[in-house]
């Protein structure tokens, strides 16, 4: 049993050599290739997925799934064996479902959206990009009828993303959220000027941003042996292997925090990445929990760790290094509140830590609304400005920076937008934790001290790679599930003292 | 039967997407890649290889090639589909005679080789390298008897490189060269000193370098819509498409020909792949005619382009840009005799062209040698070191700089030095029929106006991509075979100028 196990291994290795050849292609795509070699690439990548794909749903990998699953139970549940095959099946049984002619025509149906959305967003025209925006809806019903849901169609898209996670489940979590949210935004709006950050606005040179990145990421314990930084127009983090995770970030020449706190994002993904057991490379236990597990890394350390005060201390000195005068006559708390100051924005991803939440909400209503047909797509664009007048008291004067904003359901992705969510709850749980199991965490950032935080997140989160679901991995380290309080006594004691409410 | 081609043709294209993506995985493992990842990269390149190979060795793809073969010779010798079918049973033919344990075994023993020859060139310790190029010599015997030959081993694998080419064929050709080189390269040797190349030495920043051979490149007609310059400790240039060509530099600070003529050489590498017609892209017919020929477009560009005065005439203006103050009282025919100066070196890659062939006909006539049984791998140091006391009077102080110095028998290639030879001699043979063509053209590039030569190398070679064996391609475009004696006139004409004799 033991060699059939060798072999589906060997199978599932080569599966992954591809996937990370593709990964690559996709990195090199958006850093560092040339316009000329977009259609080509397009070629070149839609092979390997192919490959890739032909590759793992062979009936081959299929018997020696359901010939070793039993027997690698019966090593224990926490085994590599057990945990693997449980990864491995979850990832076939989806993949086999999924016709041919079905994934042609959804590739087909992004690629055509992708391209519609980006002239719809440049002349704000939704009506261009309605009946795409409908074909993507129905195909993502079809989907979720092909992998099967019991309560709501949207269940079957979120396991996609946030394996175990309902629409059920969301619900009132969501609604505790905004509760709690909504009296703190409006006791910050009603002190709005209060805090500015202009002092993080002006002139800041470019390669000197990356420089000061680079110093910052690899002071958080980003290994540069074994991943690099590059610029990209929207940063990301890639993994080709257990040694090579990738990192990118933007740099806005008269505004520091995006490449500040974007590089700080990518490196939280990144050391979960880097963070993987040699022996998960390649196999299906490499990649993190679920998105959301992810996202509460990258929001842990850029927001938790990278917006804390402790940390502006350690930061200050380096802007003064990297930007000499720039920052002499600022103080630490000054930066701190500067990076935290806190607006209604029309835009998600220009949001701070107080109103993104609700961002993310206004998409999840939308979301479910669309897909059980509740709401008619034409319709959208009205229900989008209404809750943002309800949330943020602002209302998009144009759908480029209302609807049109995000390329999620571009590509394809109906309930990808709640597992932001999950990830800022869970990074606040995570530091309640650490609270616990080590004391005195939070002062550590000061002194540039943050190995003892990466340890803990090494030994609790990174080294369990995919073994569990995300909601065993938190009941399992944390002792509970998903819980909403952390985030929101985090987010009420931060800005309570910053705005004095 | 159309129908049939157009199969065989989709098929070969998934073929070349998937050879294209492992380039890219080649490119960024020499240009950005970190240490960590060479692990997995090499599980990755290797999966995409061997998919590469199964793919096109297929059953399938031999019953297309022999289904249409005849249908598309009828079509013409010249017909885009003759030509295809001809190129693409040429590479069947040969990939199907490889046992897949010989290429294993082969792969293998480079592997070790390669990692084997880094240590001993570091220690200057033949002894250490030597069983692992008898064993090379071994592999490529066997080669050679699987390919099958007539009249030596040699010739098999010299085949792989340079389709046609024969022992017998070169060593004429050899023999006229060194006979012409000889008392030119003693001339100069009698007036060493009396041309000096000081004024290209000093302290060159390297960004500014790579800023001033990014201009160079871009003004020889290299596009950068479709490709891009890196560094890269040994400069190359890879092909993803016919759309991203890209090239790489290195940069000496203390040396400036280092850049200039290294990225001169590999732009002329990527106008040949950035000149084939787009309807090759991923057929059998992109990819040029041979090394051979690819390398008379690099050494075209180089030396008979970039190291004429008139060039030097448009260049020093540009270093006077770049690096200011320290070109202002250089003259061009100054400039022009630096990067000409001659003088006999140890390492071939430093040689110059006056000198350069010799060094090829030594490792021809110790590969041969060695294939042959008439030299044994023990006495091949006694051998060189020979050779290069009676062409250049010089005698290698150890192995590194002697025999140990070239990476090409560790990668497994016997048989690929040649190349380079022919690519200087087929580079003065362009020269001598652009002389009939494009009168003056030689004057062309004091102003810059490159795009005549360009034109001209696009519409006589590029254009042609692989349809024509480079013999044949030869006839076809300058009416005759390989020939030293342009080569020879050049070399004569320009030292003895320059030297005084």
């Amino acid at each position: 049993m033991e060699q059939k196990f060798l072999e589906l291994k060997k199978k599932l290795s080569e599966v992954a050599a591809v996937n990370s050849a593709a990964a690559v292609l996709g990195w090199d795509q958006q850093v560092y290739m040339p316009a000329g070699g977009a259609e080509a690439r397009a070629a070149s990548v839609s092979a390997l997925e192919e490959i890739a794909h032909v590759k793992f749903t062979s009936d081959e990998t299929g018997r020696l799934i359901s010939e070793t699953y039993g027997w690698a139970q019966g090593l224990g549940e926490d085994s590599f064996e057990a945990s693997f095959l449980r990864a491995a099946r979850r990832d076939y049984d989806r993949a086999i479902k999924l016709p041919a002619e079905f994934v042609g025509e959804f590739s087909r149906a992004t690629s055509a959206t992708i391209n519609a959305w980006t002239g719809a967003r440049a002349a704000s025209d939704f009506a261009a990009f309605a009946p795409h925006l409908q074909k993507i809806l129905d195909l993502n019903l079809r989907k979720a009828e092909i992998f099967g849901y019991k309560a709501s169609p949207y269940d079957a898209l979120l396991d996609l993303y946030e394996p175990g996670a309902t629409k059920a489940a969301l619900e009132p979590i969501f609604k505790k959220l905004a509760d709690g949210l909504k009296p703190v935004i409006r006791e910050i709006n009603a002190r709005a000027g209060s805090v500015s950050n202009e002092l993080v606005k002006g002139d800041f040179d470019e390669n000197t941003q990356l420089a000061l990145v680079n110093e910052v990421v690899g002071a958080l314990g980003y290994d540069f042996n074994r991943g690099r930084q590059d610029r990209s127009a929207h940063p990301f983090t890639t993994d080709f292997s257990v040694n090579d995770v990738r990192i990118t970030t933007r740099t806005h020449r008269d505004y520091l925090p995006a490449a500040i706190y974007g590089s700080i994002h990518e490196c939280g993904h990144a050391l979960y990445g880097q963070g993987t057991p040699k022996n998960f490379e390649f196999t299906p236990l490499a990649g993190g929990a679920s998105l959301g597990m992810h996202e509460s890394q990258s929001r842990f350390w850029e927001n938790i760790v990278g917006r804390s005060l402790p940390f502006c201390r350690w930061l200050l000195p380096l802007l003064r290094k990297h930007f000499p005068g720039k920052f002499d006559k600022v103080g630490a708390e000054e930066l701190y509140s500067a990076v935290n100051r806190s607006a209604p924005s029309m835009i998600r991803v220009e949001s701070d830590e107080a109103n993104y939440n609700l961002h993310i909400l206004l998409r999840f209503e939308i979301e479910t609304a669309l897909l059980e047909g509740r709401l008619k797509v034409a319709d959208a664009p009205e229900f989008w400005n209404a809750r943002m007048r309800e949330y943020f008291g602002i209302t998009p004067a144009k759908a480029s920076e209302g609807i049109l904003q995000d390329i999620h359901w571009s590509l394809g992705a109906i309930g990808y937008f709640p597992t932001y969510t999950l990830g800022n709850l869970i990074s606040a749980q995570l530091a309640e934790k650490l609270n616990t199991d080590l004391p005195g965490w939070k002062e550590l950032p000061e002194r540039g001290d943050f190995a003892p935080i990466l340890n803990w997140l090494r030994k609790h989160i990174h080294s369990q790679g995919r073994k569990y679901l995300p909601e065993q991995l938190l009941k399992r380290e944390l002792g509970e599930g998903i819980r909403v309080e952390p985030f929101l006594n985090y987010i009420q004691d931060k800005y309570s003292k910053l705005y004095g409410f």
